[in-house]
């Protein structure tokens, strides 16, 4: 009786995954580098179905035909390390898998690789942390169709559900599961800074304290925001830390993984505006110059009202608390829809790109649980893309364009007033600029065009007639 | 008697490049790729000093030792071709020159490939497009400090002047040279974009047509603004077609040749927020979704009083179009201090990461003259990065703090009116945003990390006390 997947690397996430796997009655051997840890992991299990292996001999020859090697290590070298030595005792037609965080167009090249040698490969993008690999992750796999057709039973019982369904579906070729997590993990920046940036206003602008913000929060959690990001934030603000509360302690240095990075270097590359994800970024790269920070606030806060990092102009005394609630709402809201609406919008030019075929309908709903970004309204986006298929942008669905109309009046007003006193809100007034950009047929890039003309002989088309046209500028006007 | 220097590559760069040698005093070998250009261009000076080669080893030949050789070819491939070729015919201590736009980590690497072989290799960045080439550019040459000094007279005798001196400085080692290039075209692409939305505001919240416009630009070209690219969109502003003005018929799409991507690739490997010049990009971006724009336009369009492109719900005949005026002005005027420091913080962190030793003070030096971004307050970020020599950042030094200072108020009182009416400058924004960030010694960042912390284990620091921490979250606050 021969196993019926294979870990490889027992470091939290591969045990976690090796466990979830048992837990749904597969039988899966496991192996690590580092042998001792095998035996560790097995006592771990209070169940039956986790086999040590000793070998990568051994552990190839557990598994049933085809073979199931599901690889959870380190991405980079020694993800193809390991593929090379698995070579040495796979067969044609065994599949491998590779669950890590790995860069999409190596995920690409292994395919590629692989599939000259009979192997099959899938990339496996997996969200939710620890937590998320033990008892439910998304799981976004890309390859081949009918490889992933030998997994798809397994992947998804083990996967998150919600509403139901498994958050699992096959995306497309090659690295395109793990482009999709990639992109999660962008839309996952700008889904933080925005609400650290309604908290900020809250509290700065509104004079809250954080006890009141957690009521918000929570009152928020059971509207159109619902999500998780917005329930930890809740449970964030009232944590206790002796007397006072913990938010107030931590330092604002925000670290990050370089996954975000990678997001922005594909929409440079590919030509898409995702403004409110790379505003998410830098805001990260400024919380780290806090000694910069400092220097900046003695030249320029001042004239800002703000003395120690407070802003002790505003009189919060006169503000409509209620007003504000529903300003800042509805606000973040129109920043969310932007923000995932860039996240899809990257998708559908990579799609041209690279030559997949992606269901936004069907990667809305994969994100609906398991994963960090999960939220309520992923629900909305889905049924968006199902009715308006072939939409260029998320903002213009039927549901979405109606749900910014409603709002966008009071985003107007808070960014107007936000943006007077000198809160820094960079990613939701990016996400406001985005709908101004989408708004306006007619832009000044015919300015733009005249300059590059003018110096560089570019040339420049006319609205009037068809044609390349250059100009002699008179340089005496 | 042999020739001084050589150019190979004779397009309409390479030919002004050699006919500028040649204006100079110096004796220049040309070849070309295509030889019957070789004749054509000898023809088409009229001066004595240019030699015709035929093949490369003639050309080679043809020079006094060190051998200066200077290639103007397509970046890319056609550039390391061109050296294997060369490497046929030179020797040790000659010297091979990129003029081209090359990718900083391609000089680096044929620096040192190059050095292995005894060769000297100059990666020299040149600005100024063609009128430039032929009668002084902007050049910013990296490599080694003793093979640039057998160059250094005949660089800069042909570089164009300002203020008496020469546009032309050794930058520092290897990619150096082409790396500020590069950081120049981002600085280029934000200050188009700048003036354009400046335009943009004057036409739809001034309603000032387009003489009214270009008065102001020459008014502004009289003061602290002064520049070419204020200057020629002065020009631009007034040109005739027929009874209109040429500018309102030029289609709104706006193309990029790859160099504005270089640098935002960069900041963001580098963990630098560069969002005036991402803006810049940006708007390129979203220039040429004109069809999604009119689609945007109708969803969205309405509720901001726009009809077709026109913002029909500004009255603008209640506007003082005196004080209009000032605020776009000051706002422009503190924007491209900051594009100007974004570009120079990159600048920054790339000297720390490649080993260079940059000159700021120089470097603004040679952006003085010969390039697209030559401007008066070109000077005074000289000055201000001679005084305040190892500045974090030049919106720090004692000069340009006070200048923002001094119009912070009327940037804040243009762009929270233009946010209100939803007139798009995302750039002039972005510059805002920036102040603000570096306004606040106290960020909202301490939320991202308790999120972090929350959801991942990832830790933070405290304000209260040294080291790093992990909380066990109360899900349930």
């Amino acid at each position: 009786m021969k196993n019926n997947i294979g870990v490889i690397g027992l470091s939290v996430m591969g045990k976690n995954l090796a466990f979830n796997f048992a837990d749904n009655g597969y039988k899966v051997s496991i192996f690590n580098r580092t042998i001792a840890v095998v035996d560790t992991v097995k006592r771990e299990y209070a169940g039956e179905n986790i086999y040590p292996t000793y070998s990568l001999k051994e552990f190839v020859g557990s598994l049933e035909k085809p073979r199931r090697v599901f690889i959870m290590v380190k991405s980079g070298q020694p993800v193809d390390s390991m593929i090379q030595q698995l070579l040495d005792y796979v067969e044609e037609g065994d599949i491998i898998i590779d669950g890590g965080n790995s860069y999409f167009k190596d995920t690409t090249r292994r395919t590629k690789e692989l599939s000259e040698r009979g192997i099959n490969f899938i990339g496996a993008g997996i969200s939710g942390g620890e937590e998320g690999a033990r008892f439910g992750p998304a799981i976004m796999p890309g390859g081949k169709k009918e490889a992933y057709d030998y997994v798809s039973e397994m992947f998804e019982r083990i996967s998150a559900k919600a509403y139901g369904e498994p958050c699992c579906r096959y995306i497309s070729e090659n690295g395109a599961g793990h482009y999709v997590k990639m992109v999660h993990n962008g839309i996952e920046y700008a889904d933080m800074q925005l609400i650290s940036e309604a908290y900020w206003i809250l509290k700065n602008l509104g004079g809250m304290d954080n006890k009141e913000m957690q009521e918000v929060f929570k009152a928020w959690n059971k509207s159109e925001l619902e999500s998780y990001l917005i329930e930890i934030t809740s449970n964030i603000l009232g944590e206790k830390d002796g007397d006072d509360y913990l938010l107030d302690k931590i330092l604002d240095k925000a670290s990050q993984k370089g996954t975000g990075k990678w997001t922005n270097l594909e929409a440079i590359n590919l030509g898409v505006d995702i403004s409110v994800i790379t505003s998410a970024l830098n805001a990260r790269f400024m919380s780290n110059l806090k000694d910069e920070r400092k220097i900046g606030e003695k030249l320029f806060g001042e004239s800002l009202g703000i003395y120690n990092g407070q802003f002790k102009s505003i009189d919060t005394s006169t503000i409509d608390r209620e007003l504000l609630v529903r300003l800042v709402k509805n606000s973040l809201y129109i920043s969310k829809i932007v923000a995932y609406a860039q996240g899809f919008k990257l998708l559908l030019s990579a799609q041209k790109e690279y030559g997949w075929k992606l269901n936004f309908s069907e990667i809305a709903k994969i994100f609906r649980g398991g994963c960090i970004i999960r939220a309520k309204f992923l629900n909305d986006i889905s049924d968006a893309f199902l009715k308006d298929g072939d939409i260029d942008n998320l903002i213009f669905t039927d549901i979405f364009s109606e749900e910014i109309r409603e709002r966008m009046d009071d985003f107007r007003d808070l960014m107007s007033r936000v943006v007077a006193l000198g809160i820094p809100a960079n990613a939701m007034n990016s996400a406001l600029g985005y709908i101004y950009s989408y708004s306006n047929g007619n832009s000044s890039a015919n300015l733009i065009q005249a300059q590059r003309d003018y110096f560089g002989a570019h040339t420049f088309e006319r609205i009037d007639k068809e044609g390349v046209y250059h100009n002699e500028w008179n340089n005496e006007n």
